[in-house]
Parts: C-alpha cells; structure tokens; sequence
C-alpha cells in the first residue's frame, strides 16, 4: 500500500484525457457577446430573451404560494422522468392550437426544448452522422450537433422558409454519395435567426422529400404561437405525425426562467427519449411543472399570449421602420411576421464580425452571422449577415439602437469607399443587385 | 417538385436510425419497478426518495411568492450557462461544511447532480473507455456510463468502502493491458446502494493510487451531510482539490423536486463543462436557483439537516432492529452511518430477483442486486443482493416491510430445502460461513 505521508504523485493533465467530442465544444460568438451587450448603455439587439413585463406576477406569486403549501410533498420530490402525466395532458392541449392531435403518452417533459434537442441528437446521431439544417440556423441546435460530432449540411433559405428545390438537391447529391441524413432540423416558423417562415404549400413538400429519401423531420417550434397576424400555420407535426418529432417550449410563451420545454415523438422513439433523460437529469423538475400547470389551468393563457404578440409586434414594427428609416441602401431584411428576430444582409464587403467591436462602442449590440453556420463554411456564409432582435428593448430603443447600427455602418461604408475594392463601391454606387437569399 | 396531392411514401423504421449508443440506453429493473412498489399497501424498501415532511412549507410558500412578486423579472428569465453567481458562491459555503475550499468561479450548477454526471462523462468517455465504479454502484450513474458506451470495471467494497487493494490490483491490471480508466466513479460517504463508508485512513491511498496511475476521480458526494453520528467525513476532494471532480446535491438536504445540483471542477474541466451544459439545457432554471439561495440566505439549512439527520437516523435504527430480529440466519447486511441505504447479503442459492415478485405480492419492495453492476456480470454479482433503503416510510412500516421480506425470504428457504441444491442447505444449516464482502 502506499504511503500516505508521501506527496502525492504528479496530476496528470485532465485537458488531455478528453473524448474526442469536446473538440467541437467551442464557446459560441453569440454567447460570448452577452457579457458585453449586457451592460445598461448597449442598446442590445443581440439576445433572445423573452421580454416578461407582461407576466401577471402577484397572481403567478399567490399560485405557486398555493402549491408549496398545500402540494409541496409533491412538487418539491421527484417526479417521473417522462413528467408529470397532467402537465403533460395540458401540452397537448397547447399544440392543439397548431392543428397537432397527438396523446399525453407520446410528450416527454425537458427542461426546455434544447435539452430535447440534445436528447434526441443523442439518440440519433453516430459521430460523422449527416444533420441537415436551414443556413442559418439556430445557434444552440449547432451546439447539440457539434458535441454529438454530427456534421452539419445547411440548406438554404428564402423569404419563405426553407427552399424545397435546395432541400431536394441536396438530398440527391447525399443520396449520389450513399449518405442519409439522421434528420432534418428546422425552425419552419418564425424562424431563428432568419426571421422567415415556411410557406404553407412548402409544408407537404418539405415532407414528402424526408419521407422520400429517408430522413426524419425535427420540427423546432418555440415561436408558433407568436404571430403577428391572424394566419395560422399549421405544424409539420400535424401534416405527418409518424415522420416528426417535434419540440416545443413554455420559454417564450410563458417563462424562460422555469426551463420547461417538451417533445413530442413516434412512440418507438419516445421510449428511447424517456431513459435518455433519464440519464440526463433522472427528471425534469417537478415543482417547474406544477407552476406551469396551474398557469394552465388557471389563467387565460391563450389571452396572455395574445398580449405578448401584440408587444412584440409593436417591437417588430419599431425594428423595421428604423431599418427603412436608418439603413443606406445595399442593406437587405427579412420581415418577420411572427418571433423575435430580423436577419440583415450587409452590402457587399463589409463584414459582420469585424464591424462588432465598433458596433458596441457606438452603443448598440447584434448578433453577427457566422455563429449561425456550422462548419468550415461558416465564415464566408454569415460574413455579411447579422442577427437583429426586436424581443427586449422597448420600441424607442430598438430605434435608437438602429439609428446607431446605420451610424456604424455608413462609418464603414465610408472606409469602404475610401480604401475597400472596387465591387464594394460598385455595389453602393451602381444599381442595386438582386435581392439575395438570405442564406 | 413533387406532387402535393399524392400519399406520402412509406415511412422508413425510425428505430433502425437509431446511434448505436442507444443500444446501451435499457431500462433499469430498479425504476421499472417503482410503477409497482408504490401501491399505498405496498411497504416500498425500494426508492431513494428523500423525506421532505420536515420541510417548512409555509414559509418557504411565503418567500417563494416574495421572490416572484418582486424579482419575478429575473426569476422566470433565462440564466448563464454556468449558474447564477449568488448561488455558487453559497454552495462553496455548503462544501466548506465537509472541508472543501473552493472558488464559486469553479461551480457548475446543473439540474441535479445527475446533469454533472452525464456531462463529466460526456466530457471525458470516448465509446470503449474504461470507467472505475465500486461494484455495487449507483444505479444513475451506470445509466450514464452506458449512454455514452463507456465500459465499467467495478471495484470491490467491504465495510470500509472501496478496497484499496482491490483498486490497485485492478488499476495494475489494467495499466499490464496498456488501459489508463478515464475516471474512477465513486461515492465515498453513505454509498449508495451498499451504506458503507469509505475509511478516513483509505482516503489517501485512494487518492494516491489514482494520481499514481494518472486516473481522476469523480466523487459524487449527495449523502455528505446526513451522517447519523458527530463523525465527519473529509471530503476526497478535501484533500485533492486538482485531481478530484465533485458532485453535489440539494435533493437530499432540501428539495429533490427541484432538481439542483453541481459539479466543482479544476478550472480547465469548468470551462468545457459548461459548454457541455449549454448544449444540454442552455442553463438551469433560473427560478429553481433563486429558490434553492433564498432558502440557504434565510433559513437555518444546517439546522433543518440536522433535522433530517435525526429522521434518518430513526428509520435506519428501526431497519437495523427489524433486520436483526426478523432475518434468517445467513443473511449479512450493512450497517450504514448515514444516508439512505442497507445493502443486503442473502443466504447463498436465493435468487433476490426472482423473489421480488411473491415479495410484491407479500406487500413489500425492494431493489434487486442485479442492477447495481454493470455488464454481464451483473447477474452473478447481484444475484444475491438487494437494496432496502429507510429513507421514506414511517419506521413502523419500515419494522412491517422487513418482518414481510422476512416472511418471503423464509418461505423462500423452505422451497430450497426441499428442492434445492445442496450448498444452499450447507449454508443455512451448518456454521456460518465466513461474512462476505458487500461486492
């Protein structure tokens, strides 16, 4: 045995005993700008987070008093990793909204869809296991991906979501190279970050090419029910249950602080979900779900949604009128009609990333594209792209952000001119290019 | 573009895209079980949950809706990746209590410890790598282990806890094979399931024993602090702040529902480990967070331990007593100095898995052996093994639970004697043989 008075022998270096998946664990640019944008000057159009002024709290404080006094044994123990069988009979309820049927057995409570996403991901995806996803795509997805080692494939979009031609092709191409992707990942509604949605006859199309070549479809849906007109679209879930799973979340339309998302699978991948939480988080917390289920049962939610659409639109309208108001021309946006984000395509040479510094020394913060690709490619797809949401800041500081933003830029158009190539100024000078996608 | 109007094609078996480390991912017999165990008739010697009927629920009813009422706004919002700041540095004043002195920047708060677990070994286990668990071993963190396809070599325990002399010949072995173990898995105080302690003199040599074969240790410390005497166990991350990575726990000192843990890892570690937990659920609820810091700011929580420490203790004496009075002679069981569980040794030729069902119907669960172990051999380990935990019920229930086990276990014996082999009835009616490990 050894001695125990000896000094013990040399640490070996923990960083070197890694798995290989950690090499894709990266600090995402958006995230890392957080800090930065948060401080109370920074007009921030950078982040995602909901904007809770609307929340009824003194209600909300008296509830959820009620069930740590009367149902705390219950709402402070464990619960069942699957979750708590009403709450999850109230989430269907909730996705009835978006035309989805679908039985209590088939929800798995997460804590918030992206734990989901992990999960599944996990399930699905062997390191080198292809992953299509809209360019650009959600940053957290890109995460989940890149630490199950998946390799990403971007199909791009337009003004109406994903592109069926582009989605088509590249199926066919991977088909030419023996690859099936695990799954198609899309936000088809309210997309985050380009601010677009998927086209109601896209839908059928987008689903009968996965059936076609094989390929499930993940439908990211967090925004659904935040439309800034009366359209409705309806869930891809709900045109073909058996080739979907979908995911879905309290954090925009409730509360983001109490983690509680869901997803919605095919039974024989539900099971396999349930002992992937297991494993995760032995179960979501119970307590979360009980809050969220007496707000359920007894607030007029669907009311308190429809009071954050009408906030958000007011915010969206603030964003786009200082766009048209601010921006010199060569700019290009999207014009979300629901969600939290616009997508800005920058004229020809400026780029995104480099213009960020200044940017937040001007006073105004956003989120640049490249985080939004995946892969080597990223660099050059989101070089001209940025990230504007409209979710937080009132509308007078979204303006006020905006009018700063065109301030930075029309600085480094300036520069541009003066010193930048020759496409450059012909971009600004000549007539205006043809609108481009906003991949 | 296809045809819209024509049937979908044939959806192919979403099961036969599965990863192949779903193939890993099975239920576990211990929480199958649970469905059936919690039939009020049924006395459950099987689940580990804690007893919150000592919980002030009133007032913490009152600070909750405080917390609400007035920080309502960052309570339901989205929180960092790491934990929210005020939290980790109380819980450096929680581990202080076992002598650990730690950094707040080196907390990782995670929904539940499990959450640590799961990203430690996503962290670290490449499919194929070799993880050290004791062997009988906590039930979650085999689950873990196997999602991520890492392989277990359980180590032997006896009273003292792990074997130091089973961990070298082991490590030896492996080392012989050219196998560095990623990690080695341990539970030092309180283990569940065995309810032995891990000596203060073996602490070292464990210690040394992994550095010496460059090995980091993950001590998941969740029963720390609810010993049943005035003892107090240094913490193994105590004595080696670089080389061990700790897990701790709010579920069984205040409230499992709410599902808060952490991990305290060297810096290096921290890093990617909050990455990983980004990925997994972007942060852990914010809400559940502020809950678990105003309990700690406003509460006397050692007192309220204190508290637990004493309900415990009364259960574990009223097993012990019933144990002892009721058992056939050639069963060996542990006697635990703290946490929630006995570990117990049935005469050799009973098979604890196949009995549990006539003990069901007997009105008494517990959990099977089997389970604990990794592997194929988990059969012939467990076989004659069985958790009953004192955690839940009342101690007379606990006194009717084991004199019902009792019942079964003699009935049991009698089919033995008339039908079976004849070890089984050297074993019960000759001497005793000599104590066999808790392994």
């Amino acid at each position: 045995m050894p001695d125990p008075d000896l000094p013990l022998p040399r640490v070996p270096a923990l960083t070197d005993r890694f798995a290989s998946r950690t090499e894709g664990m990266t600090a995402s640019e958006i995230r890392a700008l957080f800090a930065v944008a948060s401080r109370p000057e920074v007009v921030s159009l950078a982040g995602g987070m909901p904007n809770l002024a609307a929340l009824p709290l003194d209600t909300l404080a008296t509830e959820v008093a009620e069930l740590i006094a009367k149902d705390g044994q219950v709402a402070l123990q464990y619960g069942s990793a699957q979750g708590v069988p009403v709450l999850r009979e109230q989430i269907t309820e909730v996705m009835a909204v978006e035309g989805i049927r679908a039985h209590a057995d088939d929800v798995v409570v997460t804590v918030g869809s992206q734990m989901a996403l992990d999960l599944v991901t996990r399930l699905f995806c062997n390191p080198g296991d292809v992953v299509l996803a809209e360019g650009p795509s959600y940053v957290g997805a890109l995460g989940s991906f890149a630490a199950y080692q998946a390799e990403v494939v971007h199909v791009p979009l337009d003004d109406d979501g994903l592109r069926p031609d582009a989605l088509e092709s590249t199926l066919a191409r991977l088909a030419r190279d023996g690859v099936v992707p695990k799954f198609l990942y899309t936000v088809p509604t309210f997309h985050n970050p380009a601010g677009v949605t998927l086209a109601v006859h896209r839908r059928p199309q987008v689903l009968e090419l996965c059936r076609r070549y094989g390929v499930l479809v993940v439908e990211d849906n967090p925004y659904g029910l935040l439309g800034f007109t009366e359209e409705q679209y309806p869930a891809l879930r709900s045109l073909d249950p058996d080739n979907v799973i979908y995911l879905g979340s309290f954090s925009k339309t409730f509360a983001s602080g109490l983690r509680v998302g869901w997803a919605l699978a095919p039974a024989a991948v539900r099971d396999k979900l349930v002992l992937a939480a297991e494993s995760a988080t032995l179960c979501p917390p119970t307590f979360n779900q009980l809050v969220v289920s007496r707000y359920l049962a007894g607030h007029d939610w669907l009311g308190q949604i429809k009071s954050f659409r009408e906030m958000y639109r007011e915010r969206r309208d603030a964003m786009l009128q200082a766009l048209g108001t601010h921006l010199p021309s060569g700019c290009r946006w999207t014009h979300p009609e629901g969600g939290f984000f616009v997508w800005l395509t920058l004229p020809e040479g400026v780029d995104a990333k480099a213009m960020l510094p200044r940017a937040v020394r001007a006073q105004v913060a956003y989120a640049s594209g490249t985080g939004f690709y995946a892969g080597p490619s990223s660099a050059s797809l989101g070089a001209r792209q940025l990230r504007l949401s409209f979710c937080y800041p009132t509308p007078e500081r979204i303006t006020e952000g905006v009018r700063r933003l065109a301030g930075v830029l029309n600085a480094e158009l300036d520069v541009l001119d003066t010193f930048g190539s020759p496409s450059r100024t012909n971009v600004r000078r000549g007539p205006q290019t043809p609108t481009p996608d906003t991949t």
